[in-house]
């Protein structure tokens, strides 16, 4: 027997439509590339949104086309998600920050017709434009006067392609099911792999992203999201800003410590969202220059784990709560958030502390559990490690064109690729990626924990720890340390460094002092490369 | 296209799977009726739920069979909910506080097939049980020792119905729009009608009810359910308690001042939602007794008019919130709450005060719009009366076994029966009920407000306004008063009273002093009997 409610399927034109109803004046304030600050509103944005549609149903746009963005954040970046995915195109936000050959994969692999983009990026565009066969239009996020030089073929600016359009055109009223966006995410092994999102995943995603066990937002909140629209689905802002009608402040490509205070002071920011690179900007300009803050009273820290110094700083020296979330483009991404429980709030703050440096808990909506090699799932104790894998309304089922690759477990789970303890809570402690852990006699060792740990020598400028081969144990941790200019050291010194911090049996087997160690496109290190690199090195406990 | 993100029903049962697997000892404590106060957890719940599920379908239940319970706030219910739903059959919540007859006609009218209940209530469904003639089983919400006496025929405790059942069940796994509640609108006009939720429109209900523009909930909260589980879905408590790990004192049958303020201080109750009769009630006994709050910081009123003596009473004496939410069976019932807007927040609190006795804004997920008699939409402007529509995923779309009487409009509103205004934020103010509106030369007159002013002169007792038939304007306003034992006045008398405080085209045609004004079942004027009264009486203006 079915339920006699209402069919109203969970579209996103539904989200601004909500903006524009009740919260019309409501402001978003953006730093254009240009430099100015423009300030507009949710109506003007549900209405040019929706002329912009027009705009892209006249240039043939069907639903279920690709249309590309590659915009900092901005009100016209979210006008374009808005007029793309309200008449069931699909938005594919493009990250400017990856190589040009992984965007010219993505645009291709994405079959992009139309392309967004902000000013910062014409010239690379521009360069590459001769490999990107699909994409029939360019669209730049400036009026007329912008375009001066732009080197983009048959560009248009984005006031002329939507001038002249009506406000008025059909959105939503397809299956809640429909595709609204693609993301994909940068991938350390093989290529990039796409993430299709639809109306109802990010529909759920930003119901409960609201709620007090995630972001708690309301329109009491003016919210600056650091995080850029290209990246993760934004954790969801672009929607839940609009959703409960809170103000919006786009920073556009200035994320320095400078720029952020500035803006969060003159237009009042309460709550920001941002990668840890980015808040450590901030707490240095804030120190450097014996700042306060007004208003802002509320951080999120996404991206990477929260560095112990960066909690502090912000807590101990301005009054400023960080909460640590989770998650990853395949997760929407928000799967867990550090809300501590009543009985933790009540422990004194240092006793939070290494709570709060968790990954957090998930909310309704989300299932997790830790699994062994065989894929058992382990006990909630907060001490089995084991791969951390999630299920729920908006994670994903498949990459995008790779619809006949299972990547689910039997129970339905995505495998995050991450390792992790999961506590009674459902806390979540992560240790490391998978392919990064050390697999000795059956058990795991984290290399992010001793690297961690070698990093913080006080001779450290760089440490890692990467799996040797070893005929007994199949890996043994090896350490190789990058020391800072001028010093030397030796390998008993590091391992009685790092003796009594870890378990015995988690001992670097060697370390090895090097003149570099390779990173990745994003800064990281890049154990893959490292890893080929040391295969063959002879371990001195074999 | 179709996204590629994960096929997750929104079931119910994830809810309180949710509950168990992250809150297992958050504490469920509950007054019996037979005046014990008794503890248990989430995870108990969902046990012993998942054994009452085994229990239903060892008695031959299939998905889409209605069972009923009639039953106060406790465990027991509770596990009812979760063990009847997670089957994919009905919960019928019964309201004890209607008339047999009327009983009677649901319950055979939903065909319930077994019937939960309370002791307090074998009495009076045992002198009716011949008359229900598709109940096959009764079971007590009670052990074996409280069944001495119990005049039910084959009635069974709830103790030993459950006893020697596996907690191993398969739940959910169906179609999210599968049913999963029952609850009959107690209807001034006509037989009642049946509502019936899905589990998609439950789960909505409780994502958007937990939010910061509704009840704002999390497991730093600890609630008391005041509102019945039988009332008009216990305004989705019962599920967004465990959605967020809440812990839950429920009252049982003891909704005096003095036994919720025991439970209140004795259990560290934060957060409560009832009726303003409950509040008014506890409000006395506080003051009566000179009493204070230890731990209570908010109140949620609905199922009529925040009266303003209320609201004062615990803002200036006890320094509590109370946010005013409206909504109906029909629509979960959760479609408006008082958040004031951060402009609104900024005002002194006596500007405050209107603002906070109006019924409140709509979330996303909830659209609301005010007609007129024509069903063209009214400007939202706070001033334009209309009958209040609502649309949204979690609103009715037909009655039970009403599936082919249309009734909604051309846009798929429902139509609440009410006549409000909408301001620019969506703030609703209710003026009438639209059968009780009085409809003169084109224009509306509320008969609530002329009625409460006139219910406010020091010689009242009650005043009731309803529409009397006039040639000229079509109906014009007729007050009835009873007055207080003892006194006399004259028509002259009250209409001088109430002049300058209403429209002078509002002010009654007639004042009659009556020496009765009937009432209904459930202590309200009784406004069609009084209608059809005074239908021929001569107005002086005509």
């Amino acid at each position: 027997m079915q339920g006699l409610m209402q069919d109203w399927p969970l579209t996103l034109n539904r989200v601004i439509e909500h903006a524009n109803q009740w919260h019309p004046d409501q402001e978003v304030v953006s730093r254009l590339v240009e430099g100015p600050i423009v300030r507009t509103t949710y109506a003007e944005i549900y209405k040019r949104s929706k002329k912009l549609s027009n705009a892209l149903l006249a240039a043939g746009v069907k639903m279920g086309d690709r249309i590309a963005t590659m915009g900092w954040n901005n009100a016209r970046h979210l006008e374009c998600w808005y007029g793309i995915m309200g008449i069931g195109a699909v938005c594919h936000t493009l990250n400017p920050r990856l190589f040009a050959e992984q965007l010219c994969y993505i645009i291709n692999h994405a079959e992009d017709s139309i392309i967004f983009t902000d000013l910062s990026f014409v010239e690379m565009l521009a360069k590459n434009a001769p490999d990107l066969p699909t994409v029939k239009k360019w669209i730049v996020l400036t009026d007329p006067a912008g375009m001066a030089g732009c080197p983009l073929p048959n560009a248009i600016d984005y006031e002329s392609f939507i001038a002249g359009h009506s406000e008025n055109v059909e959105w939503g009223n397809f299956d809640e099911n429909t595709a609204a966006g693609l993301c994909y995410t940068s991938g350390t092994t093989g290529n990039p792999k796409g993430v299709l999102y639809s109306h109802r995943s990010n529909f759920l995603h930003s119901l409960v992203g609201i709620s007090p066990s995630m972001f708690s937002l309301s329109d009491k909140d003016v919210l600056l999201p650091v995080v850029p629209l290209f990246h993760a689905n934004a954790w969801g802002l672009a929607f839940n800003c609009p959703a409960v009608g809170a103000k919006m402040v786009m920073p556009g490509p200035k994320l320095d410590g400078a720029s952020l205070y500035e803006l969060m002071e003159t237009e009042g920011v309460t709550y920001s969202a941002g990668v840890p690179t980015v808040w450590q900007m901030l707490l240095q300009h804030m120190d450097t220059n014996n700042l306060k803050f007004s208003t802002l009273k509320f951080l999120v820290v996404g991206g990477s784990a929260l560095p112990e110094g960066l909690l502090r700083g912000f807590h101990d020296r301005y009054g400023i709560e960080i909460m640590a979330a989770w998650g990853m483009t395949e997760t929407s991404p928000l799967a867990t958030a550090v809300r501590l429980t009543p009985e933790q709030l009540k422990l004194p703050y240092e006793e939070q502390v290494p709570l709060r440096l968790k990954a957090g808990r998930p909310p309704l909506g989300v299932e997790l559990k830790v699994v062994d090699d065989d894929g058992a799932t382990l006990p909630n104790d907060g001490a089995s490690v084991g791969r951390l894998m999630v299920k729920g309304a908006y994670v994903l089922r498949r990459y995008f064109k790779a619809e006949d690759k299972e990547i689910l477990d039997a129970e339905g789970f995505f495998d995050t690729g991450d390792v992790a303890t999961l506590d009674e809570h459902g806390f979540v402690t992560i240790t490391d990626r998978a392919k990064d852990v050390i697999k000795s006699g059956g058990e795991w060792i984290s290399s992010i924990e001793i690297e961690n740990l070698a990093a913080s020598h006080p001779k450290s400028l760089i440490a890692c720890v990467v799996a040797c081969p070893h005929p007994k144990w199949d890996e043994r941790p090896l350490l190789l340390v990058k020391l800072k200019e001028g010093e030397s050291a030796t390998r008993e010194e590091y391992l009685k460094y790092l003796d009594g911090k870890i378990a015995k049996w988690w001992m670097p087997d060697d370390v090895l002092f090097v003149d570099d160690i390779p990173l990745g496109a994003t800064g990281k290190l890049d154990k893959k490369v490292i890893r080929v690199a040391y295969k063959d090195h002879k371990l001195p406990t074999i």
